[in-house]
């Protein structure tokens, strides 16, 4: 048996693959094999196939490829992954790139996965390669609405776009909650903040790259559904999906902007802060200088006397004022007349 | 009694809801609940409702949806509120939001509103969740001008958009003040102003993302009115409302420079000034220092003699200068002398 | 009587007021006041008169618009002033606000006037809001060239046009010689420079919004002349004009991008003849410092000896050395060889 | 024979020429010299020829155009190289220039190299003036592929334009890396980064110059190979190289961004280290002067005694302290006295 | 005789106006006087005049309009100059305006020169105003290329855009080499390169607003020469034209964001810099006071002994040590310990 038969006859695993045949809205079937699956949409006309995988195999995508006859482009890309959001034609087949993103609350970073869905007239398939966008809660909604999921196909699709554009909601208020702590930080002067405006950046780059394809795609979607048969209501939800989009696109935008002026902000803030504290410590110099030049001062105030004592010390014989009876009262005058009158000239000077 | 049948048929709250009609331009009647407002319309034909619903509870806008056929997505639009301005069809009801704003002179801060305006063939609903912009005004104003009213529903809509696009000439002038005050500010070198500068961008990102989808709005009603029937008239009308939204959103683009001009100013002011200060701080060290330097001299000159009058206090026998006549005075000679050629050697090394 | 009828049938103050009825190119009646104006176009099929008005007040405008059929809109515009250059066209009437700018020598500023003009068939009427464009010299020029004139009302409107733009070229010539200055004292280092530079950069802002609007009036005038019946020739005329405003507006382009440059270019400038400043100061300052350490290292010097002085200065009674005969030189000796050894250990240290 | 005619006839050199006949999607001959392939060409229906040229001698491509009719515009850009890409077409024969990128890891270099197709009913020539992309590796998969080849000169391109498309992938990885790098360099602190940043960056706009003219080249084939006879199968091939170009492309712009982001970054870092360190520095010598002031004071407070020591050391006849008893006490309790009050007041100021 | 007769009799002076008449592709006269040319182009049709001239007096192009019938506003440009690059039509003449640039390589600038162009159905006027470009050689190399003149006027234009085109890359080239220049200025620190890269983004900047116009002429003509008729081939060879325009005007683009780039990078490397020296002075001042502090501290030891001795230097009777035995051994001892003591208590502060 090649593997490829073996990979569509073994037993769904629930955990990786998931299989639905729904039929007016309603499931009708869970079909325990792919190759069953296959069975029943020869079988029964006007039912439709849900086949949901996560990181499935190269040999089982081609597998299924073969059966529903999937473009070869557009498997290699879901095989290969990290594309761009796109959406791609191939006969009466759709095939659609989409990056859901979560934000991680405890790593304050937004995590994408890639998504391929392919849409054919009786079927859709979808491939997930990461945890987002959660297509159980999807299936389970569309399941609950049976006059949306009677629209067949391009109504798994809507759901599946809506879901990825409701999980931008979370990202943009979880960006937001970040852009509004930098701003905090930012006034408050954290040195750290740097790093973390930079690497806010890269993730609202990050998230831009993600979103702005994925507005082409549901814009050409909401005017006429690439030329598909769609009918006006599914348009207008579409349309709807589409204006959510916009607004986090848009507000991703004004984040763009807000961390541009923020960085700005934060040089200059930072560099008036150091500058600042730079000027303080120059001022406290210039105090602390200003009493080691008044130390000084006293010093040579003091030093004079000094002088005249060492003098009036030397040891010559002939030494008239020695002999005086007011040699030693003159000697003390002196030295007082120096200090006095070199306190006076350095007072004036400015120097005490 | 189901609480959407009560919500209409409970009597109007004049501050939470009120509801008119109107005949060929005037006022007809005022039914007290909404239930008649319903009759009115369905049994008088040519007759037009105007409801207008202040932060309505979800049950009182879906029963109002239920009765005018208004759209669910519409509906949804305008209880979970946060829209961005747009423009949409469904069917012959046209659904707008607006943002409507206020300047806020004691905060300095612009108050941004959202209003949801439905317009049917023969009924316009206005939903506020927020206080700009007066609409009793704008209903006043019409009731004023049986003319315009008598044009149906699309006058009403003009004359809301009027209101809003009027409602942004004082922001736009507050805005300006503030750009005056800051640059004002930034020349004075205020320390603050930085934040004030970041901040007031911010405000001006927010309006522009009010008023620039209203542009696109305005001028596409304006160019034909959304393939909705109007008359010539009317689209002149909302041909100027759209020339003073342009007006407003292109000086506020101009703020959005001028804003960024002044950060790089202000940035190269500040740092200009606080080099500048450290600059006189360290002129002001290096004279400091000078001084220093020259009461070292001053005390090295003094302390050559010292030298001289310790060697001649020594008590050595045989000291020959002690018993010379003329040793105290050729003592004092030799020190007067070191003290000159210290003073002349310091002077011109430039240390006095 | 009432006040609007009184204006009209007021006599024409020729400051604030100018009337001329235009047959074939030529003029053929100055009427004293606007009664006989009307009088004359309605009378004599074939003639054109061409109104102008200098700040009149708005019963004025108001009945002048009466008599002409002027769109109440465009005359609100005209009395509020403040609009931003436009060209609409209300039926048979082409409404044109136009803003002039006139260059002020002595406080280096832009000057801007808004000036509105009617073209109807067979009239023409400008409202000026300020002194330029010099409207008399149009009316000069046009009545000397009959071959334009008799064009009709498209002539004039072509005219005041020409006029403007040619008044934006000693704009540009202006602003050119200001960044000119402003380069030159930027390589000089002026720091009032700075200044300088954000207020051409808003002036530069301001000619931009007068200027561009124009473009697109003129350049949709060009075109066809807002399918306004035109001959070639005049079409010719327009596109000629319309290249000149383009020649203005992206020279005002490039200088708003090389003040941009300019500021970078300051800021860098500024920041290195500081950062210079600076660093000659802490220079000088180390400098300085020298010599303070080496006058320090003297005193240390010369305090050895003195200490043995001091020593030797003692008053013991068993004190050996000062018997001995040869204690005196010993002990200058020993002066003299502390001072030698200190001196080779500082120098050695790079302390002298 | 002249030199022309020569170069045709000559053996072809496999490093520097290479020529094959294909026919149906197989190689069928690989004839000696030009001059057999033109042979071939002409008297066999339905075969296609490759012809390779490596840095040809231009009488060599000029004899080739002669035969095949390129026209000389086309002929003059291929000898001259150094052009950006770009498609054109001259009568039934396309002329495409790439530029092939190769990532240099050992000089973290960007090397480019120009390729020039000449695509003709039945014929393809390859100009290589540089080492990518490697052709033979085309075609060697091209043979390996017989129903690619089967569809003519066309597969031959679109192979080429994968070719090269695909060798972009490794260079974005490269510049990925390096920008990884830098990040790491940058938030180290690496001074040397400042230059790598740099002239990453002009390696990125090199890489853009070489990726934006080829996209709109691939789109323009998608869209319709230029209104070239092609099959809708090589259409979605040129579909996908131009998906994969795009996201080349895009990531490559981000990269632009990112890097001017982190010269940003960068030069706020290094001021904010370079501050901090000058700030410690600061802090240092503050700590230093500090010890300074206290060395000075202790010397103060010694001095004072001194003082008084050499006054009692004085010689004068008449001192009655001398003769007291406990004049010597008294003046050690001076001196005591001295210094404790010079300590206190030393201490009181912060001096000590 | 009137000045324009006398202007178009005067022999033509070589030097300033040319005159040739071609038929067929071929020069078949050189009219010595403009007057006979005119009558060349009357007498024999099929033949096509070609009238070169440099800088005209106003008088002489106004006779030679007169004749052609060239139109007044095209003809005011001419003498006026100062033009923008452009391409008008009047009737079955076309006027273009060129701006060529040379690059002078000893002042390191960008020379432009203006050139206007009529092309009439059986004459090409070219008017210089410049030295740029060399149209001698243009005539030269259509001289020598009949089966290009034979295409008429457009064939003389086609030459003239290649000439200036081909007059680019010289230019791109110079402004490479500065840029390279700069690069290595930059890096290597030298202060003068702040003002080299801002003249050059200057020189760059006007090269942008000659080159841009240009490429809208040529991509205008090469998409259908201004519905004139034209062939073929010359669109061909207008495109290629157009291509190499393209390529100098994409490099300059690069060139601006190089420099701007480069302006911001010059900016963080000089402050780089700067602090790197303030830094550096900063360390050797603190390791100076370092010195100063040993300084210092070493007196204060010295100190110490000095105050001891000075005690025992004083003169009073009663002092006990003074006669002990071992007084004076105990005092140096004393003087000993002191200074170990202080030595050590240094030592631990770090004061040493």
């Amino acid at each position: 048996m090649d593997p490829r038969a073996a990979a569509v006859a073994a037993p769904v695993d629930q955990n990786m693959v998931s299989s639905a045949i729904y039929r007016d809205g309603h499931r009708v079937d869970s079909p325990p094999t792919l190759a069953e699956t296959y069975q029943r949409l020869r079988e029964q006309p006007g039912v439709m196939a849900w086949i949901g995988l996560y990181r499935p195999a190269p040999v089982q995508l081609l597998a299924i490829a073969e059966e529903f006859g999937l473009h070869e482009l557009a498997v290699e890309d879901a095989i290969v992954a990290h594309q761009r959001p796109k959406l791609e034609r191939y006969g009466d087949t759709l095939f659609v790139v989409l990056r859901a993103a979560r934000y991680l609350d405890d790593v304050e970073e937004v995590d994408f996965s890639e998504l391929h869905v392919f849409v054919g007239p009786n079927f859709v398939i979808t491939v997930r390669h990461g945890e987002a966008p959660d297509l159980a809660a999807v299936r389970h909604r569309l399941e609950g609405d049976p006059d949306l999921l009677r629209r067949g196909p391009e109504a798994v699709l809507y759901a599946i776009l809506d879901s990825v554009v409701d999980g931008y909601a979370p990202v943009v208020a979880g960006l937001q909650h970040d852009i509004d702590e930098i701003e905090t930080e930012v006034f408050r002067g954290d040195p750290r903040v740097t790093r973390r405006i930079y690497e806010l950046s890269r993730e609202v780059i990050e998230f831009q790259r993600a979103a702005r394809p994925l507005l082409t795609i549901l814009n050409g979607l909401a005017a006429g559904f690439d030329k598909y048969g769609t009918d006006e209501e599914l348009r207008r939800y579409l349309g709807d999906v589409a204006d959510h989009a916009t607004t986090a696109a848009e507000r991703v935008d004004v984040f763009r902007q807000t961390l541009a002026d923020i960085l700005t902000l934060n040089a200059t803030l930072v560099s008036q802060a150091q500058n600042e504290e730079i000027k303080h410590l120059t001022e406290a110099s210039y105090a602390q200088n200003e009493e080691i030049k008044k130390i000084s001062a006293w010093a040579a105030i003091l030093f004079a006397p000094t002088l005249i004592g060492t003098i009036y010390g030397m040891n010559f014989e002939y030494m008239p004022e020695l002999r005086w009876r007011v040699g030693y009262p003159f000697a003390l005058a002196l030295m007082a007349a120096v200090c006095v009158s070199l306190y006076l000239v350095f007072k004036r000077r400015g120097w005490l």
